[in-house]
C-alpha cells in the first residue's frame, strides 16, 4: 500500500526528514509519498500559520489521490504530519481514504502506554492549540503540554541548542508533573524519539511514525471516514477567486 | 467608532441581509462595514468549505484594518459572520482591535438569558462543529444543537419552505430538550430573531447583532486581543507560492 | 438609557467607586443608577456575607424598577457589582429587564481576548466560591483563581500595601500560570484595570465596567431574561415575619 | 446526640412530617429537633424563594446552637431539610457542628446503590437548580432530573393527584432513562420513600433520612466543617438595617 | 446489626488494625466481623495485587454472609477496607446488603466538610488508580493525591519514618494546593485520622471510620444495592478450573 | 511477530472465532496466538464475570510470553478480546509487551473516522460498565452505548435472532442518536463487521482486528507500556493460598 504523509509546511528538508521517520516506520509493503504543498508557509507556529497551511495542503491531497488512482493505485490513506492536526477536518471531507493527524496518533498511542504523559511542543504560542486538541481528543485530564521554548526550523540546526532545551523540557515533565510516558510535539522531532526514550527510560511517541501505523491498521480493515454527518463530501457550489479551483464538484 | 463585519462566504445579497442586521444593532454612534471576501466559497456548509473560506476572510480583515488606519479612522473591531466561527483564532493573530465570532456572541448572550438553550442550525452536517463549539466555550452542559436541513441559501427564498421548518426545529427545542432560549445557528438567519422571539415567547438571539454589542463594548473598554501567548502577532517569514501575499512581517 | 448598578454591601463610598467606574464605561445616552442596600453586610467576604446581602439587594431591585416604571423611564437593566454574583439568580426571577453579575460579565469578556486568563480576589476564602462560579459558567478550564490575602474595604486605603499584594498576585498569575489576561476579582479594584493593563502590557478586565457594556447590548437589542424555566416569574405565595413584605404578589 | 433538622420554609405541617421522617430514620440514641423559622416562604419553588429562606434558616441554626451549648447539651449537627440545598454554604460557615443538605445526601446514597439514578422533584422550574447541584456535587454524569409538576405544598393533599404524578415520572425515569435507582427530588415526599421502593423493586432515596444519618456518621467520628478556605468562620463586622442582628462577632 | 469488613489482603495484623478502627467507629449496637482473605497478596500496592486481591474478597463476603444467614443474623452490610476499593463492583454484584469502599466513603465524607480535599496515600504507583476512583465519584476537580513513598506495611513499623513521610505530604497538601481537609489513603492508617486532625487543626478523614457509618446508615434505612441494571445478580454459568467454586448459581 | 490474542473467557468455541478474525486482520508476517484461560467464567455478562476472568487471564498471558521468550521468539504483544478491557491494567504491569484491549482499540479506532459513534453491546447490566470505560478513554462526550439484549454465547447460535436484535439496534443508533459509526461491542461479534458495514453504510469497527493491528503498530515501533507510575512490576511479596502461585517475584 501507498501513504501519503504531507508536511503541510513549504520547508523541503523538513520533509525529507519527516519522510524518513515515516519510511523507518512503515511495514515491509507499505511506500511512503512524502510531499509538502507549493503555496504557504515555511513553518507552521501559531493559529495563523495554521489557516494558511490549509489549502495547500488540501490541494496536495486532492492532487495526489486523483494521480493514484488515475494510476491505478489509488492511495492507502494519509498523514497529516504537523502536530497542530492543521486541516484534518476538510481532510476527511475530501479525502477518499482515512485521514490521521500526527498529534491525535500521538496521543492516542501515548494513552495505551501509560497513565499520563507529557506533551513537549516547540513554542509558548502553539500550547492554547495543543492544549484545545488535548481537550478535543478527550486526553485533557491525562497530560500537561509544555514548551521548550525552540523555533521548528532551528531543529534543524545543530548548533542552535535546541536539544538541550528540549531534555530539560522532558525532565522537567517527568519529574514535575508525573509523566509516564512523553509525546514529541513536533513533526520536526520524528527523529529523535528512539534516543530519548532509551536515555530517558520511558517510552517517547512521535506522531509521525505513529499515524503511520495508524493509517497502516486503518487501510488493512477497509476502514475509511464515516460520510455520515459532519465528514459528508462537500455539497457542490461555486467558489470564488483565487480559491476557484477549490470548489468542490 | 467603525465595526468590521465579515461574512466568510461569497453571496453578496447575504452580505447585505447580515449588515442590515448588524446596523439594527448598532448604537447610533457605530458604523457598520459589511463586506465580504472576494476570494472562497458561496456558502459555508461543512468543514472544507470553511477551510477555505479563512484565506478571503484574513485578506479583507487585514486590508480593511489597513485602510482604516491610512484613513486616519482605525476600525474598531471585528465580527465574524459565520457561526462556525470561521477562522476566528487566525484573525485574532493579525487583527489590531478585538475580535468576536457570532456563535460565541450568541451564546455568551443567551446564557446571560437563561439555564440552558437550543441552537437551530441549517444542515446536520453541520451539528458536529457547532457541538465542537459549544464544547469549546463551555457550554456543551447547556445546549443542544439542532438542523432545520435547511441549506443556507435557500433561508433567502420565500418559497422554499425554510422558515416552517426552522420553527418546527425551534419547537421541538423548547419542548422536547426543555430549552429556555434560542439561538439561531446561521448568519443568514439574522433577521429573523425578532419575530420567532415574539411567536415563540422566548428569547431568540441572533449571532450578527450580539457579536456588534460585544464588540462595541470591547472597544469602548479600550480592550483588545492579548498578544501573550495563542494569539501573538504572527511569526514573519516566508510563505510561498499563491498565498505569498499572506506572509507575516 | 438607565442601567441600575446594586453594590450589594452597604459601603457607601465603595458604591460611590463603583459607579464612577460604571460611569466611565458607560455609552453617551446610558445613565448610571448606582445604589446600595440599606440592610445587609457592610463587606462581602465569603458565603455568609453573601447570602445576608442577597434580601437587601432584592428589595434594591424590586423597589427601583418600581419607582422607574411609575416614573415613566423603566429600567434597562440591572447590574450586579459584587464579583461573587450574589443573588443573580433570585434577582432573575424578579427583575422586568436583564440582569447581569460582574463575575459572569468579566469572564465572559476575557474569554474573547485570549485563550486563558487569571482570576485576582481578595480573600483565600473567597476563592472557593469564584472557583464553583467558574465551573458554572463553562470557564474553569481557561482560569486559575489566585487571593491577595487583601480585605475588601483595604482597597480603599491607600496606605494599606494593598495595590502591591494586588500587582504580585498578578505577575504570578502570568509567570507560573501562564495566563494570557487578567480578571480583576473585586468590586471594589474597578477604578485599577487602566493602570494595571498599561503596566503589564495584558488586557486586564474589570467587571463592572464589562458588565454594563453587556447590560447596555442586551437592552438595546430588547433581550430579557426568559421566563420559561428557572427564572419563570415567582409565584404568589405567603411570606412570614420580618421577610414578609418579599412576598411575590 | 441532638440532630437540628430545619425545613427552610415555614409551613409547620410540613416540618412535622419532615421531623417524622427524621425520627424514624433517627439511631435510638439520637433526638431529632424538627423546626422552621419564623420568617421567609411558605413553600420553596424557585431561585428567590430560596434566597428568602436563607436568613430565617441562618438565625434558626444560629439560635439553636446557642440554646443546646447554654444547655449543656450542644447539637451534634444540622440537616437542612429542602432539596435545593438552600443556605448550605452559609450555614457551614457559622455552625459549629457538621451540617448536611438533603440534595447532596440523597445523590451521595444513591450513588452507592447503584450506577445511574432518577431525581424527581416538584415543578419544573426547580429543575435547574437541581441540575446545577448535581454538577456540583460530581453527579451530573449519573443522573437524570424530571419534574412531575407537582406543587410542594400539593404533596400534603391526598386528593391533589399529586402521587399518581409523582409515580408516573418514576416509570419513566426507570425506563426511558434507564435509572438503577431513584431519589425524590423534595423533603415533602419523605414519607413515600418505603412504599414506592416497593412498588417499583428498586432502591428510592428520601434525602431527608439520608441526611440524618450522614449527621450521625459525622458525629460519632467528632468531624466538623473545615475552618480553613471558604468555610472560615465570618469575619466580624457591620451588619445595616433589619438585618443587623446577623452581623458576625 | 453486624457488618462484615474485609481487608482484601493477607495481613492479619493489619485485619486487626483495620477491626479495631472499625470497632471504634461503630454505633453501640454495632457488631465487627473483620477479616481477611485466606488467599492472596500480602499487601495491595498497584493493579497487579488489586486484580488477584479480588477473588478471595468475594469468596469472603459470600462465605461470610452465607454463614450469617443460615445462623440467622443476616449481616447488615459490607466494607472494603482498601483505599483501592478492590472488587466493589464485583462484591456489588453478589452481596444481599450493601457495600461500601473506603475510598468512596473517605471522599464523600470529606466532601461535606469542605470544598476541596488533599488525599495521601502509600506509593507513587497508587496514584493513578486513586485519580481515576476520584474521576469515577465526580470528585477529580475537588481533590489532588499525593504519595508519601511509604510501603503499605511500613505503616505497621514505628521505626520505619512512614509517619514523617506521611506528616510531611499532609503539609505540602495544606500549603501548596490549598487543600481544606485530608483523606488518609491507605486502610493501614486508620488509626492516624485523630491525632494528625488535631496536629493540623483541619478534619482528617479515615476511610474505614467513615464507611462503617455508610453501611450502617444505608442499613438502618433498609437500602440495598439496586438490582436493575450494572449490579444485578449474575447469571449462573459454568466457571472452569480452579476458580470453579465461584461459579454463580 | 507472535501476538498473544487472549479470550479471557473459557469457551472455546468462542476463542476460535476471535482467533479467527485476528488472523483475517493481521499483517503477513504476523502470527496469531489465541488462546483462553483454562479457569474462569464461560462467558462475561457483568462485573463479577469480569473479575474471576482475570485470575486466568493473567496467567495465561505470563505463561505465554515466559514460553515464547524460552523458545527464543518473545511475543510482540497482547490483545485483551473481551470489550469490558478485563484485566487490562495488571496485565500492562506483568506483560513484557504492550497490551490492547478491544474495547479502547474500537473506541480510538471509530473516533478516527467520525465525529460521533454508536457502541452496540449485548446485555444492558454491561452498558454500565462500557460507559465508565467511555468515560476513562474520552470518549463519553462522543458515544452512546446500546444494548441489543443478545446473552453473549446466543451470538454463537444463528437460530438465536441475535443478529437480528443487533441490527435493530445499530439501524436506532444511526437513527435517533446521530451516530457517524458503529462500534461492535463483545468479542463474538468480531466477524459480523464487514457485513454489517456494508448494510448500513458506515464504518462498522470491530475491537479484535483493532486491536490486532495497534499492538502490530506498536510493537513494530518498538514501544512498550511504561515502567514509570501505575504500571511498574507488582513488587515481589508473598500471595497466599489458591493463588500462592500468582506472586510477584
Amino acid at each position: 500500500m501507498e501513504i501519503l504523509v504531507v508536511n503541510p509546511n513549504t520547508t523541503a528538508s523538513m520533509t525529507a526528514r519527516i519522510g524518513a521517520a515515516a519510511r523507518d516506520a512503515a511495514a515491509p509493503g507499505t511506500r511512503i509519498l512524502a510531499v509538502n504543498p507549493a503555496m504557504g508557509p515555511a513553518s507552521i507556529e501559531g493559529y495563523y500559520d495554521e489557516a494558511l497551511a490549509v489549502p495547500g495542503l488540501l490541494e496536495e491531497i486532492t492532487r495526489r489521490e486523483r494521480e493514484a488512482a488515475r494510476a491505478g493505485t489509488p492511495l492507502a490513506g494519509t498523514v497529516i504530519a504537523c502536530f497542530d492536526d492543521v486541516g484534518l477536518d476538510a481532510a476527511r471531507c475530501v479525502a477518499r481514504g482515512p485521514v490521521v493527524g500526527i498529534c491525535e496518533a500521538a496521543m492516542q498511542t501515548a494513552s495505551l502506554l501509560g497513565g499520563s504523559f507529557g506533551v513537549v511542543t516547540t513554542l509558548q504560542r502553539s500550547v492554547p492549540a495543543l492544549e484545545r486538541l488535548a481537550q478535543r481528543y478527550g486526553m485533557a485530564g491525562r497530560c500537561r503540554v509544555r514548551a521548550a521554548e525552540v523555533p521548528v526550523l532551528a531543529l534543524e540546526d545543530p548548533t542552535s541548542g535546541a536539544l538541550e532545551r528540549l531534555r530539560a523540557e522532558i525532565a522537567r515533565s517527568l519529574d514535575e508533573d508525573g509523566a509516564e510516558s512523553i509525546v514529541l510535539g513536533c513533526a520536526g522531532m520524528a527523529d529523535l524519539a528512539r534516543a530519548l526514550s532509551q536515555e530517558f527510560g520511558v517510552p517517547v511517541v512521535d506522531g509521525v511514525s505513529a499515524a503511520v501505523k495508524l493509517v497502516e491498521g486503518l487501510a488493512a480493515l477497509g476502514l475509511r471516514t464515516s460520510k455520515r454527518g459532519g465528514y459528508a463530501h462537500p455539497l457542490p457550489k461555486a467558489y470564488a477567486g483565487m480559491l476557484a479551483g477549490f470548489a468542490p464538484v
